[in-house]
């Protein structure tokens, strides 16, 4: 598999509520760049990724692009707090797996969905 | 130029100061996504990411990527509000213009900077 296809395999399983599937494409040691912080390791990844995987009504892809190392996705998501937030991702991938991710969302109607709760 | 070639040198011009050729990369009839919404002309453009510009400190490119029509960049940015805010851009690009942008940044931290002064 090309680091893309890790990576759309990946995105595929998260979006389908397929969380278990997913973890098979992260590496143990995987360094995440979240905009709350930096998460290292597979478990504090996943505690940071399954709950918005949960809330998740669908996705759409709105760009893709990889190389022989590295992918990049752009795609846009509804969820049960916020109707449209679009994410990015920038993937390092090692054989097969995600080895370095870096999300960029907008925080921003997440942190107002939950303070008017 | 290519679409990448095309946005790239819009970044370079943006992130160096120099709007003004920046925005000769910038179709008249630009349609942008931005966090806060939907903007569509280069005037409506400019007053969403001019004024960023002039608050950037530094920029590096974390990534990018581009076909025969689109181009996709990450990149970290540091700015006088904000030490560490990447964002993400993909952008639609037709004879050497960009004629549509999504861009993706975390709002946060600038909301709170804004609220602490």
């Amino acid at each position: 598999m090309t680091p893309l296809e890790t990576v759309l395999a990946y995105y595929k399983a998260w979006t389908t509520h397929d969380f278990e599937l997913a973890m098979q494409y992260i590496a143990d040691d995987i360094v995440c760049h979240t905009p709350g912080g930096r998460l290292v390791g597979a478990e504090a990844f996943r505690g940071f990724m399954e709950p918005f995987s949960q809330i998740l009504l669908d996705s759409a892809i709105l760009g893709s692009f990889g190389d022989e190392t590295t992918a990049m996705l752009m795609y846009g998501t509804r969820s049960r707090p916020v109707a449209d937030a679009p994410g990015a991702e920038l993937h390092t991938v090692r054989d097969g797996r995600i080895t370095e991710l870096r999300i960029i969302f907008d925080r921003l109607p997440f942190e107002q969905g939950r303070s008017e709760q």
